[in-house]
Protein backbone atom coordinates (compact mmCIF):
# COMPACT_ATOMS: atom_id res chain seq x y z
CA UNK A 1 0.00 0.00 0.00
CA UNK A 2 2.51 2.66 0.83
CA UNK A 3 4.22 1.80 -2.15
CA UNK A 4 1.76 2.49 -4.41
CA UNK A 5 0.59 5.40 -2.56
CA UNK A 6 4.33 7.02 -3.38
CA UNK A 7 3.71 5.83 -6.88
CA UNK A 8 0.33 7.55 -7.04
CA UNK A 9 2.09 11.08 -5.45
CA UNK A 10 5.39 10.63 -7.81
CA UNK A 11 2.72 10.38 -10.91
CA UNK A 12 1.18 13.08 -9.64
CA UNK A 13 3.81 14.89 -9.14
CA UNK A 14 4.99 15.06 -12.65
CA UNK A 15 1.45 17.69 -13.18
CA UNK A 16 2.94 19.75 -10.41
CA UNK A 17 5.12 22.70 -12.30
CA UNK A 18 4.65 24.88 -9.26
CA UNK A 19 8.14 22.80 -7.48
CA UNK A 20 11.43 23.55 -7.77
CA UNK A 21 13.40 20.61 -5.39
CA UNK A 22 16.44 22.04 -4.49
CA UNK A 23 19.77 19.70 -3.84
CA UNK A 24 20.54 19.01 -0.53
CA UNK A 25 23.17 21.34 0.87
CA UNK A 26 25.48 18.87 2.30
CA UNK A 27 28.47 20.96 2.33
CA UNK A 28 29.90 23.91 4.60
CA UNK A 29 26.21 25.60 4.45
CA UNK A 30 28.05 29.19 5.05
CA UNK A 31 30.41 28.24 1.77
CA UNK A 32 26.68 26.73 -0.08
CA UNK A 33 25.06 30.50 0.26
CA UNK A 34 27.62 32.36 -0.60
CA UNK A 35 27.61 30.23 -4.61
CA UNK A 36 24.05 32.39 -5.30
CA UNK A 37 21.17 31.18 -7.51
CA UNK A 38 18.77 33.41 -7.00
CA UNK A 39 14.91 31.96 -7.93
CA UNK A 40 13.65 34.43 -10.72
CA UNK A 41 10.50 34.51 -9.31
CA UNK A 42 9.27 37.68 -11.61
CA UNK A 43 9.53 35.60 -14.24
CA UNK A 44 7.98 32.30 -12.60
CA UNK A 45 4.79 34.31 -12.04
CA UNK A 46 4.96 36.41 -15.10
CA UNK A 47 4.58 39.60 -12.84
CA UNK A 48 6.45 41.53 -10.27
CA UNK A 49 3.98 41.41 -7.26
CA UNK A 50 4.62 41.50 -4.27
CA UNK A 51 6.71 38.23 -2.31
CA UNK A 52 5.34 36.87 0.21
CA UNK A 53 6.95 33.72 1.94
CA UNK A 54 5.69 30.43 4.10
CA UNK A 55 8.53 28.59 5.77
CA UNK A 56 7.64 24.94 6.86
CA UNK A 57 4.45 25.16 5.25
CA UNK A 58 3.39 21.83 6.42
CA UNK A 59 0.36 20.60 4.21
CA UNK A 60 0.18 23.73 3.18
CA UNK A 61 -3.51 24.51 4.28
CA UNK A 62 -2.66 27.94 5.37
CA UNK A 63 -0.72 29.01 2.11
CA UNK A 64 -3.45 27.96 -0.39
CA UNK A 65 -6.20 29.80 1.65
CA UNK A 66 -4.04 32.64 2.19
CA UNK A 67 -2.92 32.86 -2.05
CA UNK A 68 -7.02 32.49 -3.24
CA UNK A 69 -7.87 35.48 -0.69
CA UNK A 70 -4.51 37.58 -2.20
CA UNK A 71 -4.12 36.75 -6.09
CA UNK A 72 -2.56 39.97 -5.82
CA UNK A 73 0.51 38.73 -3.53
CA UNK A 74 2.98 36.19 -4.91
CA UNK A 75 3.42 33.32 -2.36
CA UNK A 76 6.25 31.07 -1.69
CA UNK A 77 5.64 27.84 0.48
CA UNK A 78 9.72 26.96 1.60
CA UNK A 79 9.55 23.00 3.65
CA UNK A 80 12.28 20.69 4.43
CA UNK A 81 10.26 17.95 4.10
CA UNK A 82 10.03 16.73 0.86
CA UNK A 83 7.13 14.08 1.39
CA UNK A 84 5.06 17.17 3.29
CA UNK A 85 5.86 19.89 0.56
CA UNK A 86 4.60 17.17 -2.16
CA UNK A 87 1.13 17.27 -0.47
CA UNK A 88 0.81 20.65 -0.14
CA UNK A 89 1.84 21.01 -3.95
CA UNK A 90 -0.73 18.82 -4.48
CA UNK A 91 -3.04 20.27 -2.43
CA UNK A 92 -2.33 23.90 -4.30
CA UNK A 93 -3.19 22.12 -7.42
CA UNK A 94 -6.56 20.64 -6.57
CA UNK A 95 -7.58 24.05 -5.64
CA UNK A 96 -6.13 25.63 -8.90
CA UNK A 97 -4.44 28.29 -7.02
CA UNK A 98 -1.85 29.71 -9.34
CA UNK A 99 0.31 32.32 -7.03
CA UNK A 100 2.22 29.93 -5.60
CA UNK A 101 5.55 28.26 -5.57
CA UNK A 102 6.83 25.74 -3.52
CA UNK A 103 10.47 25.66 -2.85
CA UNK A 104 12.01 22.17 -1.20
CA UNK A 105 15.01 23.59 0.69
CA UNK A 106 16.14 24.21 4.34
CA UNK A 107 15.57 28.04 5.82
CA UNK A 108 19.39 27.84 6.52
CA UNK A 109 20.26 28.21 2.80
CA UNK A 110 17.33 30.92 2.09
CA UNK A 111 20.11 33.60 0.93
CA UNK A 112 21.04 31.30 -1.47
CA UNK A 113 17.54 30.94 -3.10
CA UNK A 114 16.28 34.66 -2.42
CA UNK A 115 17.75 38.07 -3.07
CA UNK A 116 18.54 40.34 -0.53
CA UNK A 117 15.60 42.22 0.65
CA UNK A 118 13.10 40.97 -2.30
CA UNK A 119 10.40 39.50 0.53
CA UNK A 120 7.75 41.42 1.61
CA UNK A 121 6.63 39.17 4.33
CA UNK A 122 7.56 35.97 6.28
CA UNK A 123 5.04 33.83 8.12
CA UNK A 124 6.24 31.07 10.75
CA UNK A 125 2.78 29.26 11.45
CA UNK A 126 2.98 26.65 13.91
CA UNK A 127 7.06 25.81 13.21
CA UNK A 128 8.10 22.36 15.32
CA UNK A 129 8.92 24.00 18.70
CA UNK A 130 11.99 22.08 19.26
CA UNK A 131 11.41 21.77 23.11
CA UNK A 132 14.33 20.35 23.76
CA UNK A 133 17.55 22.83 24.24
CA UNK A 134 19.93 20.88 23.35
CA UNK A 135 17.56 21.51 19.48
CA UNK A 136 17.44 25.43 20.43
CA UNK A 137 19.54 26.20 16.95
CA UNK A 138 16.47 24.28 14.99
CA UNK A 139 13.70 27.01 15.72
CA UNK A 140 12.73 28.63 13.21
CA UNK A 141 13.23 32.03 15.51
CA UNK A 142 16.30 31.42 16.72
CA UNK A 143 18.75 34.13 16.69
CA UNK A 144 20.40 32.48 13.57
CA UNK A 145 17.42 32.47 11.28
CA UNK A 146 16.10 35.70 12.38
CA UNK A 147 19.43 37.30 10.95
CA UNK A 148 18.79 35.08 7.92
CA UNK A 149 15.51 36.53 7.43
CA UNK A 150 16.63 40.20 8.08
CA UNK A 151 18.73 39.67 4.59
CA UNK A 152 16.35 38.47 3.00
CA UNK A 153 13.44 40.77 4.10
CA UNK A 154 12.30 44.31 1.96
CA UNK A 155 12.48 47.48 4.02
CA UNK A 156 9.58 47.93 5.83
CA UNK A 157 8.67 43.86 5.91
CA UNK A 158 7.18 41.72 8.62
CA UNK A 159 7.39 38.51 10.00
CA UNK A 160 3.91 37.05 11.42
CA UNK A 161 4.56 34.39 13.72
CA UNK A 162 1.75 31.93 15.43
CA UNK A 163 2.25 29.18 17.80
CA UNK A 164 -0.21 26.89 20.29
CA UNK A 165 3.72 26.16 22.29
CA UNK A 166 3.81 28.78 25.15
CA UNK A 167 7.49 28.09 25.62
CA UNK A 168 8.21 28.19 21.97
CA UNK A 169 6.56 31.88 21.76
CA UNK A 170 8.29 33.13 25.15
CA UNK A 171 11.95 31.97 23.59
CA UNK A 172 10.30 33.68 20.05
CA UNK A 173 9.88 36.83 22.10
CA UNK A 174 13.44 37.08 23.35
CA UNK A 175 15.12 35.81 20.37
CA UNK A 176 13.22 38.83 18.41
CA UNK A 177 14.41 41.29 20.95
CA UNK A 178 17.92 40.35 20.55
CA UNK A 179 17.81 40.29 16.87
CA UNK A 180 16.38 44.03 17.21
CA UNK A 181 13.35 43.43 15.92
CA UNK A 182 10.19 45.33 17.40
CA UNK A 183 6.75 43.76 17.76
CA UNK A 184 3.38 44.68 17.35
CA UNK A 185 -0.28 43.11 17.61
CA UNK A 186 1.11 40.57 20.28
CA UNK A 187 -1.37 38.30 21.13
CA UNK A 188 -1.50 35.67 23.83
CA UNK A 189 -4.80 34.56 23.06
CA UNK A 190 -5.67 34.73 19.91
CA UNK A 191 -8.89 32.97 19.29
CA UNK A 192 -10.04 35.71 22.37
CA UNK A 193 -8.72 38.93 20.85
CA UNK A 194 -10.15 40.96 18.43
CA UNK A 195 -7.76 39.97 15.23
CA UNK A 196 -9.92 39.44 12.27
CA UNK A 197 -8.83 37.63 8.99
CA UNK A 198 -6.80 34.82 11.02
CA UNK A 199 -6.91 31.53 9.34
CA UNK A 200 -7.52 28.52 11.17
CA UNK A 201 -5.89 25.75 9.78
CA UNK A 202 -6.94 22.15 11.26
CA UNK A 203 -4.00 22.28 13.18
CA UNK A 204 -4.53 25.00 15.02
CA UNK A 205 -8.30 24.40 15.33
CA UNK A 206 -7.78 21.13 16.93
CA UNK A 207 -5.15 23.11 19.87
CA UNK A 208 -7.61 25.55 20.31
CA UNK A 209 -10.68 23.44 20.92
CA UNK A 210 -8.12 21.18 23.30
CA UNK A 211 -8.24 24.84 25.26
CA UNK A 212 -4.59 25.53 24.04
CA UNK A 213 -4.07 28.90 23.79
CA UNK A 214 -3.11 30.49 20.48
CA UNK A 215 -0.22 33.18 20.23
CA UNK A 216 1.14 35.30 17.77
CA UNK A 217 2.72 38.72 16.90
CA UNK A 218 4.02 40.33 14.03
CA UNK A 219 8.06 41.89 13.94
CA UNK A 220 9.47 44.41 11.43
CA UNK A 221 13.05 45.94 11.60
CA UNK A 222 13.28 49.55 12.95
CA UNK A 223 13.87 51.99 10.84
CA UNK A 224 17.72 52.37 12.28
CA UNK A 225 20.78 50.45 12.06
CA UNK A 226 22.45 49.16 15.01
CA UNK A 227 26.09 50.00 15.67
CA UNK A 228 27.67 47.70 18.11
CA UNK A 229 30.43 49.42 19.84
CA UNK B 1 -13.19 56.96 62.15
CA UNK B 2 -12.14 57.42 58.86
CA UNK B 3 -10.34 60.84 60.71
CA UNK B 4 -9.37 59.22 63.43
CA UNK B 5 -7.28 56.86 61.09
CA UNK B 6 -6.22 59.51 59.26
CA UNK B 7 -4.69 61.41 62.78
CA UNK B 8 -3.17 57.79 63.43
CA UNK B 9 -1.59 57.61 60.21
CA UNK B 10 0.16 60.97 60.86
CA UNK B 11 1.61 60.51 64.02
CA UNK B 12 2.70 57.29 63.30
CA UNK B 13 4.55 58.78 59.87
CA UNK B 14 6.70 60.96 62.24
CA UNK B 15 8.37 58.17 63.33
CA UNK B 16 9.77 57.39 59.81
CA UNK B 17 12.84 58.96 58.93
CA UNK B 18 12.87 56.77 55.40
CA UNK B 19 10.17 58.69 53.79
CA UNK B 20 10.61 61.58 51.16
CA UNK B 21 7.55 63.52 50.21
CA UNK B 22 8.56 65.20 47.21
CA UNK B 23 6.53 68.76 46.12
CA UNK B 24 4.30 67.83 43.57
CA UNK B 25 5.96 68.98 40.23
CA UNK B 26 2.83 71.17 38.70
CA UNK B 27 4.64 73.27 36.51
CA UNK B 28 5.21 71.84 32.94
CA UNK B 29 7.61 68.30 33.61
CA UNK B 30 10.45 69.07 31.30
CA UNK B 31 10.92 71.84 32.90
CA UNK B 32 10.47 70.66 36.49
CA UNK B 33 13.20 67.51 35.21
CA UNK B 34 15.73 69.62 34.13
CA UNK B 35 16.35 71.25 38.01
CA UNK B 36 18.03 68.41 39.32
CA UNK B 37 17.32 67.86 42.87
CA UNK B 38 19.86 64.28 42.96
CA UNK B 39 19.05 62.18 46.64
CA UNK B 40 21.64 61.66 47.94
CA UNK B 41 21.45 57.65 48.25
CA UNK B 42 25.01 57.22 49.20
CA UNK B 43 24.80 59.58 52.47
CA UNK B 44 21.09 58.48 53.84
CA UNK B 45 22.14 54.89 53.38
CA UNK B 46 25.40 55.64 54.61
CA UNK B 47 27.05 53.08 51.78
CA UNK B 48 27.17 52.96 48.32
CA UNK B 49 25.59 49.56 47.77
CA UNK B 50 24.22 49.13 44.70
CA UNK B 51 20.18 51.03 44.23
CA UNK B 52 17.19 48.96 42.86
CA UNK B 53 14.33 50.98 42.63
CA UNK B 54 10.78 49.94 42.77
CA UNK B 55 8.40 51.82 41.08
CA UNK B 56 5.14 51.68 41.98
CA UNK B 57 5.43 49.71 45.50
CA UNK B 58 1.96 49.84 46.74
CA UNK B 59 1.51 48.83 50.29
CA UNK B 60 5.32 47.54 49.77
CA UNK B 61 5.01 44.03 50.49
CA UNK B 62 7.43 43.32 47.93
CA UNK B 63 9.54 45.45 48.77
CA UNK B 64 10.00 44.90 52.59
CA UNK B 65 10.34 40.96 51.74
CA UNK B 66 13.08 41.79 48.90
CA UNK B 67 15.01 44.36 51.12
CA UNK B 68 14.92 41.63 54.46
CA UNK B 69 16.44 39.07 51.42
CA UNK B 70 18.67 41.57 50.44
CA UNK B 71 20.54 43.19 53.23
CA UNK B 72 23.33 44.34 50.66
CA UNK B 73 21.27 46.24 48.40
CA UNK B 74 19.50 49.56 48.85
CA UNK B 75 16.14 49.74 48.02
CA UNK B 76 14.05 52.81 47.08
CA UNK B 77 10.20 52.62 46.62
CA UNK B 78 8.67 55.47 44.49
CA UNK B 79 4.65 55.76 44.79
CA UNK B 80 2.58 57.99 43.32
CA UNK B 81 -0.45 57.98 46.22
CA UNK B 82 0.58 59.03 49.22
CA UNK B 83 -1.45 57.17 51.64
CA UNK B 84 -0.09 54.05 50.00
CA UNK B 85 3.25 55.12 50.38
CA UNK B 86 2.86 55.55 53.65
CA UNK B 87 1.11 52.81 54.61
CA UNK B 88 4.11 50.67 53.06
CA UNK B 89 6.47 53.08 55.16
CA UNK B 90 5.26 52.04 58.40
CA UNK B 91 5.09 47.99 56.85
CA UNK B 92 8.53 48.80 56.86
CA UNK B 93 9.05 50.19 59.95
CA UNK B 94 7.38 47.81 61.85
CA UNK B 95 9.31 44.88 59.99
CA UNK B 96 12.53 47.00 60.97
CA UNK B 97 13.74 47.06 57.71
CA UNK B 98 16.32 49.36 57.14
CA UNK B 99 17.55 49.47 53.74
CA UNK B 100 14.43 50.72 52.39
CA UNK B 101 14.19 54.80 50.88
CA UNK B 102 10.48 55.42 50.48
CA UNK B 103 9.97 58.71 47.45
CA UNK B 104 6.92 60.25 46.90
CA UNK B 105 6.90 61.04 43.83
CA UNK B 106 5.00 60.56 40.04
CA UNK B 107 7.44 58.15 37.79
CA UNK B 108 8.03 60.97 35.10
CA UNK B 109 10.19 63.33 37.07
CA UNK B 110 12.74 60.06 37.87
CA UNK B 111 15.77 62.17 36.47
CA UNK B 112 14.86 64.90 38.63
CA UNK B 113 16.17 62.85 41.88
CA UNK B 114 18.16 60.10 40.53
CA UNK B 115 21.29 60.43 38.41
CA UNK B 116 22.52 58.87 35.16
CA UNK B 117 22.57 55.23 35.22
CA UNK B 118 22.94 55.30 38.77
CA UNK B 119 20.42 52.50 39.19
CA UNK B 120 21.25 48.61 39.24
CA UNK B 121 17.44 47.39 38.77
CA UNK B 122 13.61 48.46 38.17
CA UNK B 123 10.58 46.47 39.54
CA UNK B 124 7.57 47.03 38.06
CA UNK B 125 5.20 44.76 40.12
CA UNK B 126 1.65 44.62 39.09
CA UNK B 127 1.76 48.27 37.74
CA UNK B 128 -1.84 49.35 36.93
CA UNK B 129 -2.60 48.40 33.72
CA UNK B 130 -5.00 51.23 32.79
CA UNK B 131 -6.64 49.13 29.88
CA UNK B 132 -8.27 51.94 27.96
CA UNK B 133 -6.55 53.31 24.87
CA UNK B 134 -6.90 56.87 26.22
CA UNK B 135 -4.57 56.27 29.17
CA UNK B 136 -2.02 54.34 28.02
CA UNK B 137 0.60 57.00 28.17
CA UNK B 138 -0.20 56.06 32.18
CA UNK B 139 1.20 52.25 31.94
CA UNK B 140 4.61 52.40 33.71
CA UNK B 141 5.62 50.19 30.23
CA UNK B 142 4.51 53.08 27.43
CA UNK B 143 8.18 54.23 25.72
CA UNK B 144 7.97 57.60 27.64
CA UNK B 145 8.96 56.02 30.92
CA UNK B 146 10.99 53.48 29.14
CA UNK B 147 12.60 56.13 27.80
CA UNK B 148 13.28 57.82 31.49
CA UNK B 149 14.62 54.28 32.74
CA UNK B 150 16.95 54.27 30.17
CA UNK B 151 18.68 57.52 31.78
CA UNK B 152 18.37 56.78 34.88
CA UNK B 153 19.28 52.37 34.52
CA UNK B 154 23.80 51.71 35.13
CA UNK B 155 24.66 49.98 32.33
CA UNK B 156 23.75 46.12 32.17
CA UNK B 157 21.16 46.86 34.36
CA UNK B 158 17.40 45.05 34.26
CA UNK B 159 13.82 45.67 34.57
CA UNK B 160 12.02 43.11 36.07
CA UNK B 161 8.31 43.07 35.55
CA UNK B 162 5.49 41.09 36.59
CA UNK B 163 1.78 41.25 36.11
CA UNK B 164 -1.49 39.28 36.03
CA UNK B 165 -2.96 41.58 33.05
CA UNK B 166 -2.88 39.73 29.54
CA UNK B 167 -3.42 42.62 27.50
CA UNK B 168 -1.02 45.03 29.36
CA UNK B 169 1.93 42.44 29.49
CA UNK B 170 1.48 41.78 25.26
CA UNK B 171 1.39 45.92 25.58
CA UNK B 172 4.89 45.72 27.56
CA UNK B 173 6.55 43.18 25.52
CA UNK B 174 5.75 45.51 22.35
CA UNK B 175 6.99 48.86 24.13
CA UNK B 176 10.08 47.33 25.18
CA UNK B 177 11.20 45.91 21.66
CA UNK B 178 9.85 49.36 20.26
CA UNK B 179 12.07 51.26 22.93
CA UNK B 180 14.88 48.68 22.02
CA UNK B 181 15.40 46.56 25.03
CA UNK B 182 16.17 42.90 24.94
CA UNK B 183 14.01 40.51 27.35
CA UNK B 184 14.96 37.40 28.79
CA UNK B 185 13.41 34.26 30.64
CA UNK B 186 10.05 35.74 29.83
CA UNK B 187 7.29 33.59 31.10
CA UNK B 188 3.60 33.55 30.38
CA UNK B 189 2.83 31.42 33.20
CA UNK B 190 5.23 32.11 35.90
CA UNK B 191 3.37 29.46 38.64
CA UNK B 192 3.46 26.65 36.09
CA UNK B 193 6.99 27.86 35.82
CA UNK B 194 10.66 26.78 36.90
CA UNK B 195 11.84 30.13 38.07
CA UNK B 196 13.01 30.05 41.48
CA UNK B 197 12.77 32.81 44.29
CA UNK B 198 9.53 34.64 43.23
CA UNK B 199 8.25 36.66 46.32
CA UNK B 200 4.37 36.16 46.17
CA UNK B 201 2.37 39.19 47.59
CA UNK B 202 -0.86 38.85 48.76
CA UNK B 203 -2.37 41.12 45.59
CA UNK B 204 -0.55 37.90 43.16
CA UNK B 205 -1.64 35.16 45.46
CA UNK B 206 -5.33 36.49 44.97
CA UNK B 207 -5.11 36.48 41.19
CA UNK B 208 -3.32 33.48 41.06
CA UNK B 209 -5.71 31.47 43.07
CA UNK B 210 -8.84 32.65 40.77
CA UNK B 211 -7.08 30.82 37.92
CA UNK B 212 -5.03 33.81 36.31
CA UNK B 213 -1.99 33.38 35.01
CA UNK B 214 0.99 35.78 36.46
CA UNK B 215 3.01 36.97 33.01
CA UNK B 216 7.04 37.66 33.80
CA UNK B 217 9.89 39.31 32.17
CA UNK B 218 12.68 40.79 32.49
CA UNK B 219 14.64 43.54 30.08
CA UNK B 220 17.90 44.97 29.63
CA UNK B 221 19.42 47.60 26.87
CA UNK B 222 21.50 45.75 24.76
CA UNK B 223 25.43 47.06 24.48
CA UNK B 224 25.36 48.86 21.51
CA UNK B 225 24.25 52.23 20.12
CA UNK B 226 21.17 53.06 18.25
CA UNK B 227 21.52 55.52 15.31
CA UNK B 228 18.90 56.84 13.29
CA UNK B 229 19.72 56.77 9.48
Amino acid sequence: MRMRKKKNLEQKLTQCTNLIDMPPVAEDTREAVKKKEYIDLDAYFGNSNPVYLEIGCGKGQFICEEAKRNPEINFVAVEVNRSVICTACLKALDAGVKNILFVHCNAKVLEKYFKPHSVGRIYLNFSCPFPKKAYENKRLTNIVFLNIYKNILAPGAEIYQKTDNMHFFEYSIEQFSLAGFVMKNVSLDLHKSDFEGNIVTEYEKKFSDQGYRIYRLEAYLPNQTICTR
